[in-house]
Formats: C-alpha cells, sequence, structure tokens
C-alpha cells in the first residue's frame, strides 16, 4: 500500500469527519505512518459550505455515474474530478480509502464494509481488537457497484459513527473515529512491514446486510408513522417476531412481521427517509479470518 | 381566552411539532376544548418543504420586523402575514401561543418562557405537575423584544424537546411534546371555567437566563474546539468553576472560569453555531407563582 485517502464531510452537514480531514490537512504528521502516504480529502466542500448532504445529490451514490459534462449534477462533476486523482487509473491512484461518516442512528462505532476482500476483513478484525465496542456491519450488495466514495478502489471502509444530529461535532465520537482512524492506519504499516500480527487466524462478528425496511405510507407517499420509542436506538439488537418496529399518528403499534430473528441498523437516519429506509436489517454472522 | 395557536415548523427542519400540526389540521378534535378554539399553524411550510431550518433568515428571530416589501426576506413576509391574522390587531387575534420546538441538545422536555406574565407562570407550574420531568426556563431578554413566534402576544410559551437530531422525529419526544401541549390546553380550559385548581399557590423551580457563551475561534472566526465529551448532554446540571467545557482540536481540556455554579443549557445546538452559542447558562430559581 503506498497511498491512503482518507475522506471526509462526504456529506457536508457530516461534521466529525469534516474537522478531522481539516485538522489533517494541517497536522499531517498526525496521520503520517513510515511506508506509506496519507491523503486527507474534503470530499464535497461545496457542500459543507452550504452545511448540507449535497448540492445536486447524494455524492456517495454518485461514484457509478461520474461525468464532467456542463450542467451535470455538481456532485457527478466531483466524482469525476475526483476519479480522475484517485481512482484506479487516476493521477496519483489511492490503495485503500476510509471514508468518514456520521448517522442519527444508534449505531455507535461502526466500520462498514462493501465487499469480502480479506485485506478489508483483517483490518476489520485488527481495528476491532484496538477498538473492543467495534461493530462491523457488511453492507455489500452486488446490485449496486461502485456507486459510494469508499469503493472506489477495493480496499477501505466506510466508518460509521452515532448516535449525532447532523451540523455539531460531538466530541465522544470525534475521539472515536480518531481512534479507528489510527488503528485502521496502524493495520496499513504493519501489513506493509509483512507484520505476521496482521494475518493472525480470528473471529469476526459481522452483522452482514439483509435488507431495507421503509415506513408505512398513505395513497400519495406520505409517512403515516413514526418509529416506534422501544424501537428506537435499538440498532444491533435482536428483532425478533412481534416487536414493536412504528407507531401511527393515531397511537397504533405496528409489529415486525418476520420470523427469523435480524438485527435492525440505521434506525431513523434522516437522510434516509427520502431514500424509502426506516431501517436495514441484517443478520449475524462468524466469520474466520 | 378565546383562541389557542400551536404553531409547528417555524423551523421547518424540526419535525415533531410539524408532524403534530399536520395531524391537528386534519383531527381538530384531538386538540379541541370546550371553551375556546385551537388553531394549529404551519409557520415556515415553505422551509419545511425544503426540509431547511429557515429559507432567507430565521422566522423566530422575525417577528420585530415584518415586512410587507417585495424582495424582503421570505420570513420577514410570512412573519407579517401572521401577525395580519393572528398578532394583537390582526383579523384573528391569537390570546394564547405555544409554538413546538426540537434541539439537538439534551433538554428533555422544556417548557421556555419569555415572560413573567402569571398566567404563563401558572401554566408552566400545572403542566410541571402533570408532566413532572418537565424543565421550565425562563429565556427573557428585554433587549430582544418580540422577536420569536411565541411572543407575539403576551401569553403562551415555547416548547423545545431533545435530544434529536433534525428532520427526524423520534417518537419519544413527539409523546412527550403531544402530552405537553395537552396539559397546557387543560390549564386553559380550568382558568376559563375559572377553576381555583389554576390559582393554587406553587413553588415552580426555573432556571433563568443569564448569559451565552460562545465557542472559542481563532482569529479568522474558525471554531477551535469542541464541547468536551464530559459537558455534552450535561444540560441543567451544575457546572462549577473548572469544570471542563471546551476539548481543543489538539486535545487540550478548557475549563468553566465562573466562580458561581451555574446550570447550562443549548450545549451544541445545531442551529446555535451560527449564532455564536454554544451553550447558555442559567440560574436555578424558586418561585412562588
Amino acid at each position: 500500500v503506498k497511498r491512503v485517502v482518507i475522506g471526509g464531510a462526504t456529506h457536508g452537514n457530516e461534521w466529525i469527519g469534516a474537522w478531522l480531514v481539516e485538522r489533517w490537512l494541517t497536522h499531517p504528521d498526525e496521520v503520517t505512518r513510515a511506508s506509506f502516504e496519507t491523503l486527507p480529502l474534503l470530499c464535497n466542500p461545496a457542500a459543507l459550505a452550504e452545511r448540507t448532504r449535497y448540492i445536486d445529490q447524494d455524492l456517495n451514490r454518485s461514484f457509478d455515474g461520474p461525468s464532467n459534462a456542463e450542467g451535470a449534477p455538481l456532485e457527478s462533476r466531483r466524482a469525476a474530478e475526483i476519479l480522475r486523482q484517485l481512482g484506479p487509473n487516476g493521477r496519483t491512484p489511492a490503495d485503500v480509502v476510509l471514508d468518514l461518516h456520521t448517522t442519527t442512528a444508534n449505531m455507535g462505532l461502526t466500520y462498514i464494509l462493501t465487499n469480502r476482500d480479506p485485506f478489508n476483513l483483517r483490518m476489520a478484525a485488527w481495528v476491532k481488537q484496538h477498538v473492543p465496542n467495534l461493530k462491523v456491519y457488511g453492507w455489500i450488495d452486488d446490485t449496486l457497484p461502485r456507486r459510494s466514495f469508499s469503493s472506489i478502489v477495493a480496499r477501505g471502509a466506510t466508518i460509521e459513527v452515532g448516535p449525532t444530529a447532523n451540523n455539531v461535532v460531538r466530541g465522544d465520537l470525534l475521539l472515536g473515529t480518531k481512534s479507528i482512524v489510527a488503528a485502521c492506519l496502524d493495520f496499513v504499516e504493519a501489513h506493509n512491514q509483512a507484520d505476521p500480527a496482521t494475518r493472525a487466524r480470528v473471529e469476526l462478528e459481522l452483522f452482514s446486510h439483509l435488507s431495507v425496511q421503509d415506513y408505512p405510507r398513505d395513497a400519495d407517499g406520505r409517512l403515516t408513522a413514526f418509529i416506534h420509542p422501544e424501537f428506537q436506538d435499538r440498532d444491533y439488537q435482536p428483532l425478533e417476531h412481534g416487536d414493536p418496529i412504528f407507531m401511527t399518528l393515531d397511537g397504533q403499534t405496528i409489529g415486525y412481521q418476520g420470523r427469523e430473528t435480524v438485527y435492525p441498523v440505521f434506525i431513523n437516519e434522516a437522510a434516509y427517509y427520502e431514500k424509502g429506509i426506516a431501517f436495514s436489517l441484517t443478520e449475524k454472522q462468524l466469520l474466520n479470518v
């Protein structure tokens, strides 16, 4: 690995990554390791300046449709620009991408895998050894290739921390994000040094993506229910048949209808109302990596 | 009291009030009482449609400068429109205004007084009897008259619930807001019926506004620190000399320098970064009302 890119402000209202990247741009020593270059990158500075998730469309769903065309969405043009610099055929290709996000859901410190590349699984296991409360979520959906920033190269991860509002910096989650990034950089350094610790067999608990669940809606598409108070904040907790998931505006409880025990994530994420996602469901797996 | 107005979406990204007002517009029976009219009002529908706090400027700081002029800020024109309808000289004047807000700060269920009108103090005490975990915050600043929606008439309150991100509905806080509104309407009904319970002498714990505290900044005005992790979420908890309040980006702790015990509120409210407010300070008072 010659070059690690750390992205912040892929969403311009997620400030922890933005603040850390801005810090590291002026204090590169804090993310320097001996055997590779670390490149902090503000991914969507226009959206950051506007304190909004995006200007025209979600940058983190734009890397499968980059465009230089005048009149193309700002984020398509920005994706093209980033790929020209850091993509596999770019001027200075990234070997590993870490992309820093926040969520309004109670996901704690989450490491998102977008593929099962052994390097990524081993980096996840390494980070979890150094950040024990880390959760590893495998959001692997082969029907949606290369849309996210961290998937422009095979190696890397999306870091997702919460719960936090947008447009604020929560100190505990900022410090948690720093500790995850430090562990990732240490892993890459150990990997480059062929440290046998990077290849030790370990068990990894993985929450593997199954499906997404939309809100109940009326005929006009308007939401008719909200996340049930007893379900709110129960990310990564087992969800069983009959457990409350929604409460309608007239006070009725809607229970989970599935038969299998599942593990929800992204419960009540602000940005996913428009995507039709009230929460996502995962199954828990134990991998030997 | 002939008319109570319940405002939601005064800030278009605070959805609990917006959802409740939209519900009550189609289900008025849920907020009807025998002796007065209840009028639910979407205060800033344009900002709600854009899922943003405001379009041109904060509507809740616009009621001292209403304007019908073409080219005036959207919120100045909306304030003028609301005053023409509901102001003291309006077509259908409001007698009591309840304005429903959310905050990213850990303020639980908060009832904000903007003056010490005895009606308002007694309504606060009544609501606290029915919602025991209610906090009452007196944000009384005579240098800033009539800027907020709830101050267009002397009687009323701003309801502020948190912590929650913007652009989400948290069920527990929605139910809490409903219970506060119900208690307010019951108080007005009892007041109209000359129920002696509305005049019983009670003690009221009031957190009375003292001052606001900005973030540390560099010469260019950029923030150099964030709310200290040990201070985050400690709204309404005593703050003593030396207690941590900020952490700088290079990890230094900044302590509180005041000599008196104070009680902070609005710690890390997203919308107040631009207002230069990291948190506000209050003192605790016991009133006989």
